[in-house]
């Protein structure tokens, strides 16, 4: 049975993000008109919020989705794009904190220590230059997505060159991924439609299921680009980001994992 | 001389659709405000109205668009994804069914039997299990569609692992098609975005005209799906899928086309 | 440093352009919500405004993010599709050309030709049959792009078959490109947002950077179609163009562009 994944997303990349649900065996329903959108998010078995592309009706529905799934023990997801980039999106960001309890929240540094209330460069959907995941910086992120964890009670996927895992207790760093991964538009919001899913199969054990989904998709950036010719660029690269999570094993996830407990 | 074919759509697929409809000779034109979707309507060869990602005003804009078509003899497409899932798509699809008359109509088996007002079970784009269009489902389904017909005028093309196509007096059995096609996101969407397609050139013949559609894009899965290598998934699929309705010569769809005249 | 490129688009090749952006080296900032706009506009290198997928809060988005960027000295540039299609996007294109200040507009010959009050039947993003860019209308439409240039100011690119670049005084034909890039959707989308990229490096050339764009993108169409095997079709184009400019050298350019100054 294919869970179904109720996706409140950007229109920039709602096609690529389907697609991905479908290569993991999920079943994408993009649907944001606040008329509809607690119906629809009834009979999901995970529900995504994104906030690129973010408008006042998209914002009523994450709203009263994310109000249906709390009622009914649906894990909800958060990808709070660009946060910090404008008075709209922070104070969307502080009411989805406020009224919604996340399972997971998946960001890169910059949004992730804007959400944690910790002072961070934040005007796009990328991240500023000091706050990229180095190991410079690697303490003070922990601490950004520990605080938020311990806020919110969601897991913290803070994803960049390492990505790091936290739900407040452990810390995970993932080393799976590809540079690539950050030349194509949307890899973020793939991450967190695919962490929806994973949340869907494994409610019980979130940080697992998230650590299983940093691993998968940093995977299948590393085999798309062993996969490239010299004549690709990021168009196909996009493609076999996507084979690859369709075409992933077990055994490849097992032998190709590459995490460390940090805490 | 490429027919121009309006596309009132979801923003998940709106480009997939769009390139499909250059595959095959076509010129979409994509435009959902209210403000002007009649008047764009009115320059176009034909029009298609997809409920995916359905909001107020695109649903304003269906109802002008589809009055307008009316009006001028334009063969219109009614798409109803997820007619059943929510109140408001309900609605929708019934105000429309009230005040547009269709040249066809294009759903899965649950979204059809939902329109002609059979119980069934249709809470997303997907079709329910009980749903799936199986032998022992298939002559229920085939009743549900001939009602539609009737009721409607238009020709209904009910797909699944086997497409079924009537205008209440024929039917059709069409074979062609792939797995594959139930793993990328839109398949349904650029069936009739095609379908419009087809109809702008063929508006005297519509059960014809639908029965190539539904014997080209199946016939395209199953090229594309021969086309597919090892390290190849659902993305390479999609790309490949439009590459064959690009490359379809009129000698592979007759020796290709798998068809049977039902009743 | 990656240039920011905020982009207020339509939503069928959003997902394109911001993968183009991002082969080229820049960062696309999708964005497009009145309440934000001209935020996030302060903060990018540069403006694309697309009147694709046209609405009434893009509409007022467009307006208060191009008076942000003027206000600012960030170029701007306007791709006004099927600018004479629709009195919405006839007021709306009026409207944009009156308050804001663009550095660059680019659209066919007929979409040009009626910016610059010259009738021309413009009735979709396609260019109407007699505006097509052959010798006999090309001093005609270089008349129009001309009276365009010494109107607003901007660097007007006229493409076609031929490429016309003006800003007033000088004028070149650009002889790059493939008849492929007329079977995608959004080819102008992208190459307006490949405009905004360059503009936002050099925004003091502008007709050089100008030429530059076109001459890249024609090539990168010429190497893509090169690249094609007799199984695929637009879709696989597609992603060739855009891996294209992804892999595209400083030599391969200087090699392959081919342009003419004009006038």
């Amino acid at each position: 049975m294919q869970p179904r994944i109720h996706c409140i997303t950007n229109y920039v990349t709602a096609g690529f993000c389907a697609d991905l649900l479908l290569a993991c065996g999920a079943l994408p329903v993009m649907a944001d008109a606040p008329e509809e959108a607690a119906e629809i998010t009834a009979h999901a078995a995970a529900l995504t919020l994104n906030l690129g592309t973010l408008s006042r009706d998209r914002r009523t529905a994450m709203l009263l989705s994310g109000q249906e799934a709390n009622r009914r023990g649906i894990p909800v997801v958060l990808d709070p794009v660009g946060a910090g980039a404008s008075a709209f999106r922070r104070e969307a960001a502080a009411q989805l904190l406020c009224e919604i309890r996340f399972a997971a929240i998946r960001g890169n540094a910059s949004e992730i220590r804007y959400l944690a209330g910790v002072h961070a460069e934040c005007d796009g959907a990328d991240v500023s230059a000091e706050d990229a995941l180095s190991d410079q910086t690697r303490a003070a992120s922990l601490a950004a997505a520990s605080a938020l964890a311990n806020k919110t009670g969601a897991v913290i996927l803070m994803t960049g060159e390492t990505d790091l895992l936290t739900n407040g207790d452990t810390a995970y760093a993932v080393h799976n991924g590809h540079p690539m991964m950050s030349r194509i538009t949307g890899s973020g919001c793939m991450l967190s439609a695919l962490t929806a899913a994973y949340l869907a199969v494994r409610p019980d054990t979130p940080a697992d299921a998230c650590l299983t989904v940093l691993c998968t998709m940093g995977l299948a950036g590393e085999i798309a680009a062993k996969r490239m010719t010299g004549q690709d660029g990021n168009a196909s690269f996009r493609e076999y980001l996507t084979d690859a999570v369709f075409c992933m094993t077990e055994q490849q996830l097992r032998e190709g994992a590459r995490y460390e407990i940090f805490r």
